[in-house]
C-alpha cells in the first residue's frame, strides 16, 4: 500500500484483485518457506473461500497459519506422505502441513483411487486449517466425479445435553457435477451458524438470532458478549453428525481429537485437524452425460418450484457462493481494513511486494 | 388373536414377542408370494425398528407393502440383479423388491468391494420402503466396518424459499463399531421432525412444537390439522442435504424422483426409493481393535462430559434405541391397537396363525 493511500477508517472496505491477493500470499508463504507449489496451493485455497464469499475462511487466516509455523504445530515445508493399503484407499499423512497442502493431494489420491476401483477414499491425518472444505469437493468435480469431505478439528460446539465445547463444527461437503448448471455443492458446518458468522456479529455488536450460541455455563443466549460456544444444527442431529464425522476422519488415521482434548492435557487441546475425501467416478456407473442431464434437471425443478411468499428466487446449494465469485472476480475482494493492515505488515515485514487495491 | 381376548380399547397397547411378531410377518410375507429368505429379511428389518422404538418403520407398514404388491409397485418375489462396473462398486436393481430385500444385498455387495478394495459402494436402483436405514448400516459393522448410508424418495419435505413438498426427507445413516460398547449409530431424517413423529402428535391431536411443519401454503404452523410438509432440519442445510442426497442416490442410477416428481406426471408421484451404502474395511487403514478402543474413549469422553441444567446422562448416538431394544426385547413389543388389529386381520386373511399377545 503506498503512503499516499489514506488510512482506511474501520469499517472501510479495501478492494484487492484475487490475482492480487493470491500472488502476494504465496509470496508470504514462500518467504516462510513454504515450496513454491504448496504456496500457491494455499494462496489459492484462501482466496477461493474470499471469492465465494466465505471470508472466514479466507486471507484473514494467514496470520495464524503463520503462528502455527512459529509455534512448530504447523510445518511450512513439510512433506505429505501418503500410503494406499487397499486399492482404493490412501492415507495421507500431513506431517503438519497447512491444510491445503494436505487436501489437495487427498483429492488427487481420492480421484486416483476412483478412476481404478469406481470411488475412492483418502484420509487425511494431522493437518492444521483446512478452510473451505467445498474446495477440496470441487477439484474433485473438476475430474467428472462427485465428492464427499469431512474434516473433524478441536471442539469447539456445544453437543446435547452436555455443558461447554464439547465436539467440533465439524463441516460436511457434497459436490456433485452438472451439466448446463455449475456444479451443486453443499459446504455445511454442523453448527447453526459458522463460527465465523458469530464473529462478525460480535464484532458488529450486533444481537445474534436465538438457537446459535449458548453461555459458557451451557445456557442458551443472543448476548455476543456472553455467547461462548456455537450450538449444532438440529440438536442431537448436528452434534450427532459431528460426532460420527470425528470417528470417522479421526479413528481411521489413529489420531483422535475429542478424547485427547477432554482428558484435559494441554495437547489435546493444540490445533490439529484430520478430514477425509471420498470421490465417486460417475463415468463408472452410467454415461457422465447422462448423470450431469439428471443434475440439471433436478437443479431445473427445484429452481422453478413456487416461492413461498417473500422469496424471491429458491437457490441450490453453491449458487449463491458462485454469484459473488462472479461479482469479486469481476471487481475485486472486499477486505476489512483490519485485515488488510495485518496482510500488508506481514507482507511488508517479509520483503514480499504489496499489490494497490482496487479501491 | 383368539376370540377369547377382550377386544382392545383404542388407546391401549398390546404386547407381542417379537419373535412372533417376526414370525408372523415372515408368513404374511410368504403367503404373499415372497421367497423364505426375502420374508424373513423384510420382517427382521421391520421388527428391528420395533424393537429400537422407531414404530413408524415398524410393523406397522405391513399393510402399506401389500397395498404396493396389489398396484403392482412392489414385486414380493422380484429378482435382484447386480452388476459390479468396478472393484468397488455395485449397482443393485432392486426391480421393485421390498426395501429390505434390496437394502441387504446393497450391504453384502458393499462389504465384499471394501475387503477387496479397502472401500466399498453400493447403489439401489427403484425399491420401495427402505425403512430405518440404521438396519442396514448395523449390519456392514457386523463385518467390522464403518458404514454410511443414504436413501432418496419422494419428495415430502419442505425447501428453503419454496412452497409445498419439494424434497425428500431423505436419512443419513452413520454406523461406527466400537469395542466394550456398542456401535454408535446415527440415524436421522434431514427433516427436523420425523414424520412418524408427527403422525403421532397429530393422531395424539397435541401441538406440533414449533418450526417443524409448514401449512400447505408454505406458512410455518403449530397445528396438527394444518400441518402438511416438515421442514428441513437447519432450513438450507437440511434441504441441500436431502437435495445431494437425491442427486447421488437417484442420479449414479439413472432413476431420479424429484424431477420426475415436479414433472406433474402421475408416474412421477408412484412411491420408490433409491438409494446408496457405503462400507469402509477400518482393519485395511488401521488394527480393527486400535480403531474400536478410540471409538470407546471417544464415547467415554463425550458421556462424561459436565451435563447441562436438566440433563440426567448424555447419550451418543443409537444409546436410546439399543436401550429400547433391550426393554423390548425382554417384555414385548408394545403395538398400538389399531396397528395390531390390522396386522391380524391380514394375516387371518392369508391363512397365517396369529400369536397370543404377551399381554
Amino acid at each position: 500500500m503506498s503512503s499516499e493511500t489514506p488510512a482506511p477508517s474501520k469499517a472501510a472496505k479495501v478492494l484487492v484483485g484475487a490475482d492480487d491477493l493470491k500472488a502476494m500470499v504465496t509470496d508470504v508463504f514462500q518467504a516462510r518457506g513454504a515450496r513454491a507449489a504448496d504456496a500457491a496451493a494455499v494462496a489459492d485455497a484462501l482466496v477461493w473461500a474470499n471469492l465465494r464469499g466465505v471470508d472466514s475462511h479466507g486471507v484473514s487466516r494467514v496470520a495464524r497459519y503463520l503462528e502455527l509455523f512459529d509455534k512448530g504445530e504447523s510445518v511450512a515445508d513439510a512433506e505429505v506422505t501418503v500410503t494406499r493399503p487397499r486399492a482404493a484407499i490412501a492415507i495421507v499423512d500431513a506431517h503438519a502441513a497447512p491444510g491445503p497442502v494436505a487436501m489437495n493431494r487427498a483429492a488427487d489420491e481420492a480421484i486416483a483411487g476412483a478412476r481404478e476401483c469406481g470411488i475412492g477414499w483418502a484420509s487425511v491425518r494431522g493437518t492444521v486449517h483446512t478452510g473451505a472444505i467445498g474446495y477440496y469437493a470441487s477439484r474433485i468435480t473438476d475430474a467428472g466425479m462427485a465428492a464427499v469431505g469431512v474434516v473433524a478439528g478441536v471442539p469447539n460446539m456445544a453437543y446435547a445435553g452436555a455443558k461447554g465445547a464439547a465436539v467440533a463444527t465439524s463441516p460436511l461437503a457434497v459436490a456433485v457435477p452438472a451439466g448446463r448448471h455449475e456444479l451443486v455443492l453443499l459446504d455445511m458446518a454442523t453448527a447453526v451458524m459458522a463460527l465465523g458468522r458469530i464473529a462478525q456479529l460480535k464484532a458488529a455488536g450486533k444481537e445474534l438470532p436465538a438457537g446459535v450460541a449458548l453461555t459458557a455455563d451451557g445456557e442458551p443466549t443472543t448476548d455476543p458478549a456472553l455467547a461462548k460456544v456455537p450450538t449444532p444444527v438440529g440438536g442431537a442431529k448436528g452434534a450427532g453428525m459431528s460426532l460420527v464425522f470425528e470417528m470417522l476422519a479421526s479413528g481411521l488415521v489413529a489420531n483422535p481429537i475429542v478424547p485427547a482434548f477432554h482428558s484435559g492435557g494441554k495437547e489435546g487441546r493444540r490445533h490439529r485437524q484430520n478430514g477425509f475425501l471420498l470421490a465417486i467416478d460417475v463415468a463408472a456407473f452410467l454415461p457422465l452425460e447422462e448423470f450431469t442431464a439428471t443434475i440439471d434437471d433436478t437443479v431445473d425443478a427445484i429452481k422453478s418450484l413456487p416461492p413461498a411468499d417473500g422469496t424471491a428466487e429458491i437457490l441450490v446449494p453453491g449458487e449463491r457462493g458462485r454469484r459473488t465469485r462472479a461479482d469479486r472476480a469481476a471487481t475485486g475482494i472486499p477486505l476489512g481494513a483490519k485485515v488488510w493492515r495485518a496482510l500488508t505488515e506481514v507482507a511488508t515485514a517479509l520483503d514480499v511486494p504489496v499489490p494497490a487495491p482496487l479501491g
